[in-house]
């Protein structure tokens, strides 16, 4: 017998008639032996409708409030999920946040989870409840719930699995895994077996969607294996774990982001602790810097260039004018393209490869950023999607 | 200073003008120097809403779950209301159930308030918050959320107005206060300016609606000033409390209720037992039963006569049907008209008042019962609405 933890995102539970689904898929894993958890999101557009209704009242809520507010997202849907199971004649119980022992920083609307108290899990486990637990939420040490952030159900999952040791956590969504490139745009994507977390983690940091990055770094740190597959369809999903076996690819996927702004400092003074100071600055802000280029120095002055998202990019140049006297520009019409493949350690053709595609779209390189498992390279904007399709049929290995 | 808590209906917080001016109320009392604790209900149609939801799921849903699933509607008014307070620029802070400290019953959907542990209620009073509570909820033994069932927001706010020993318990609704008969209907109906809390139970329990009959009882129990009022204008309402101002008149009100169904026992053996075993095989099915006639003996057989709420009366006549070989006669087609008011313990001539004013317009009565503050007539449903002002007019003053 084995622990398998479920997540359903908001889109799985969004009516009666999906809740039923995703009920077959649980009583399903139930009969066949398993003890099973399941964390739930809120119903589709619950919590949009919530924070709209807050907007009616406030510009300006109080986070506390926030949080109180969108937590009783999940409470529907746990306990409607809960009474579905029950109708299908298994016993049943759902739990929320607090009362699954969610321990929580009290950061509202960005709670860290300190620990799960499980006693309560435990207990319900023991007398054969599949019990369902509403992802998203916790409680601080005020005793006031707090909720994790967006994507916060799935590191919800992977939490209690590591606190449980489940043998498994299945995240479901409505894509079947991890594909190579977005099937809806990329010709010849392919859904992989199996990848790694430290690839898994670069492919959600650039655009990829499919897990939240904090669930994935949980599972990286507790030696969770995760499951990532379709509510909709019965069939095999992805699997994220520590050493993945390499199939035929030399990479593992293909994303682009077009959430990217380069600010480029031109002509900086080249002396000691400029660089310090810039990003130190930045950080102090929260704005979080990603590729950072920097030229050779030349006539005591230097230049550099580096990518932020798009919505941090006003403030970034308007911080840095207060504190420097050189040409700063920003270029929003950009996108950035990766491949992503723990494999490309060893293989130092690579970098070269990706170029070639590029070049044989006639496509221009703006700026290179390579760490052991990612290559990216700045493009224009409008190059994006052809970039993505050519660099991936070139990694792609035909059928 | 006074301590003040304030209760408001669900209608009262329906939408986000109405938060606004419920906020209004709230941040008025706290200006005028006071402590303000407020109990909020659902919003509007939420519980409605919410049940219809767990219908589109299963017919028989499980109570625990239920609660679960109805908690979240407080949930929601009660942060929202809070941001309302606080966008005005007063310190607020909402609570649920259990963070308020309400312990009760494990009787899922009609649970009993066992004890209000207030600590943190006092904690947030002492910061000179103004403490939101969500109404209708608290949690079990268990550490499960429960809720009071229907009107159960009133009883939480006179259980925490007990609580704190507060100095007024305010019942915000949509009409301005008790009336002596229902203001819509009966022309000359006035408002009370004070009333018992004997008079307001037996009010209550005929159908006036205004206050749920528990929170009545409670507040005579821990001798909590009440006050009905509408948080639609800005007029005093009704007190209730144990001794009341008579004013001018007799008596306090005049109530209808035609949710009544009558059930004859004809030619029952007159022998010892036999009353007991009916009533107390009604009471173990939970079938209240409210005025019992019984005639005199006659021939070795009496008639038994009783009313109970029309939704019991299929039931009672099925139980009785096994268990009696008598007749038994069921009419629906009635209604139950009611004087209320202390001061009619003093005046013989009401009770032939009331059945004078009903002679004079023609209206037959079948049954009567009285007790020391209510005298009560079952007539044909038909003549209920003209028997409630005849009666009304013969015993108030003109103005």
């Amino acid at each position: 017998m084995s622990l398998i933890v479920q997540k359903f995102g908001g889109s799985s539970v969004a009516n009666a008639d999906r809740v039923r689904n995703v009920a077959k898929i649980i009583t399903d894993t139930y009969k066949a032996g398993n003890d099973v958890v399941v964390v739930v999101s809120a119903q589709g557009d619950t919590t949009d409708d919530l924070i709209a209704k807050a907007k009616e009242i406030t510009n300006n809520p109080s986070a506390r409030e926030m949080d109180m507010l969108l937590a009783s997202g999940e409470q529907i849907s746990i306990s409607l999920l809960a009474m579905a199971i029950k109708e299908m004649g298994f016993p049943s119980i759902s739990l929320l946040g607090w009362q699954a022992g969610f321990n929580t920083s009290s950061a509202y609307g960005k709670a860290r989870i300190h620990n799960i108290k499980a006693d309560r899990l435990r207990t319900e486990l023991g007398k054969r409840n599949i019990v369902i637990v509403a992802g998203f939420q916790g409680i601080n040490k005020y005793d006031d719930l707090t909720t994790l952030g967006r994507g916060g159900s799935d590191t919800s999952a992977v939490a209690i699995a590591a606190a449980l040791r489940a043998d498994k956590c299945q995240i479901f969504t409505d894509v079947e895994g991890v594909f190579t490139a977005d099937p809806r745009k990329v010709e010849g994507a392919k859904k992989l077996e199996e990848i790694t977390y430290d690839e898994m983690l670069e492919l959600a940091t650039l655009g990829a969607q499919v897990l939240n990055n904090r669930s994935v770094e949980m599972a990286k740190k507790y030696n969770v294996e995760l499951e990532v597959l379709s509510s909709l369809t019965n069939k095999p999903g992805t699997i994220v774990k520590e050493v993945a076996k390499m199939e035929k690819m030399l990479v593992r996927g293909v994303t682009k982001d077009t959430d990217v702004a380069r600010i480029s400092l031109v002509g900086l003074s080249d002396t000691p602790g400029v660089a310090f100071r810039v990003f130190d600055k930045l950080a102090a802000k929260n704005i979080n810097v990603d590729v950072i280029l920097q030229s050779v120095g030349r006539d005591g002055t230097k230049d550099i260039s580096f990518t932020t998202s798009e919505d941090n990019a006003e403030k970034a140049v308007e911080l840095l004018s207060e504190m420097l006297d050189c040409k700063i520009s920003c270029d929003t019409d950009i996108a950035k393209v990766s491949v992503v493949g723990a494999g490309m350690e060893s293989h130092p053709g690579t970098a070269a490869k990706m170029f070639e595609a590029l070049y044989g779209i006639d496509v221009n390189i703006q700026m290179i950023s390579t760490s052991e498992i990612k290559i990216s390279v700045l493009i224009d904007k409008k190059d994006a999607d052809r970039a993505v399709s050519a660099v991936h049929k070139a990694f792609m290995p035909e059928e």
